[in-house]
């Protein structure tokens, strides 16, 4: 075989691959989208594997080459909204910001977003986490921990910085994730108030939590 | 039959009445404890009557003399902490205060005190309110909005008098209610923040955002 065939067939090769990946990827999201309107709508413990092969009209076998049991599929439903929220809080960390003020209000502006995009999966994390087994129990409480851990040193730089009040206890990271996580409780989409504006209201209330209400440029 | 005689029989009549709408509303109480620890522990869906029965040591047809079935003892559960937290708001209002912020203050700290001591029933509430039915989740929404309504109408006056901000939207009250129901599903008893420092910093996040942190006096 010539080098250019060789390497034509490691690229189709690789090709082949991603792809692959890409369907892997395309099923496991299919079946946790699916799993989660069920979820939602009929509660984990009524709904069964079987009610969700049958939505997706494939066989329980075909769940079970992506996901261990049941719990399993629960576990990834959950993890959703937190690994969405970390990845866009840390992309955000990483950007340029003229200051703190601005950076937190980016933060909670695309969390919010978050979570009203993803407020069926959040609700079902709400309600059913004590079906969660103790170590994917665990280790989503690390996934918030972290999430409220960078908050809350982003909050301590801008009191540092004299941009927030000096008396903000940095915890308010805590009541500022439970603002976030509230809004899947009682926003409606469709409902009195659209998306951008519960989202305007959720930064206004963020801002003011952490002292830093005025813009200081 | 003496007139003395008459009087005492019937004193004792209704003495005999209170008692016996004590010993109701006793029993009441402890099916409703009993059943949301339960809930709690188990979910809604998981648990039957028969499950209620046995940990009370009371049969079925017992229950059923007090609650016409599983999803009225459900929704006696959810309205707990709701009709405690609006009894406060309104004996609060009627009382004396020397202006809006202390008002406000006092009543997110007597709030937050009845979902940290009704806990339990207040998860059971957030996960199960979905199995409410239709006339039962009306009836505890509309609890749940006049005690929104009535913290706006707070806020409003306290813009009103000079003592918040004026810049603050009174649909501030919302997320304030947020803030107090979101710490059932984080709070933990025996953690590392006692109950008093969670209320402290409660009302400190709840004045905050009602644009009143600095004391008006």
């Amino acid at each position: 075989m010539s080098a250019v065939a060789r390497k034509t067939r490691r690229a189709v090769g690789a090709e082949n691959a991603s792809l692959k990946s890409e369907f892997v990827a395309f099923k496991t999201n299919r079946i946790v989208e699916v799993a989660s309107r069920l979820f939602y709508q009929s509660g984990y413990s009524s709904c069964t594997l079987d009610n969700v092969a049958e939505q997706l009209g494939v066989t329980k076998p075909f769940l079970y080459s992506y996901f261990k049991n049941k719990e399993a599929i629960l576990a990834a439903i959950c993890e959703v909204g937190i690994s969405e929220a970390l990845a866009v809080l840390e992309a955000t960390l990483a950007g340029d910001h003229k200051n703190h003020r601005d950076l937190l209000a980016e933060v909670v502006r695309q969390v919010g977003r978050i979570v009203i995009d993803r407020q069926e999966y959040v609700v079902v994390y709400q309600r059913e986490m004590k079906h969660l087994s103790a170590d994917d129990h665990e280790r989503i409480l690390r996934l918030r921990h972290s999430f409220d851990h960078q908050i809350a040193e982003l909050i301590r730089e801008g009191i540092e910085a004299g941009e927030f009040r000096e008396d903000t206890d940095s915890f308010v990271a805590v009541w500022i994730g439970g603002l976030i996580s509230w809004i899947p409780t009682w926003y409606s989409p469709g409902g009195q108030r659209s998306a951008d504006d519960v989202i305007d209201q959720l930064v206004t209330a963020a801002l003011r939590l952490a002292g830093a209400e005025k813009p200081t440029n």
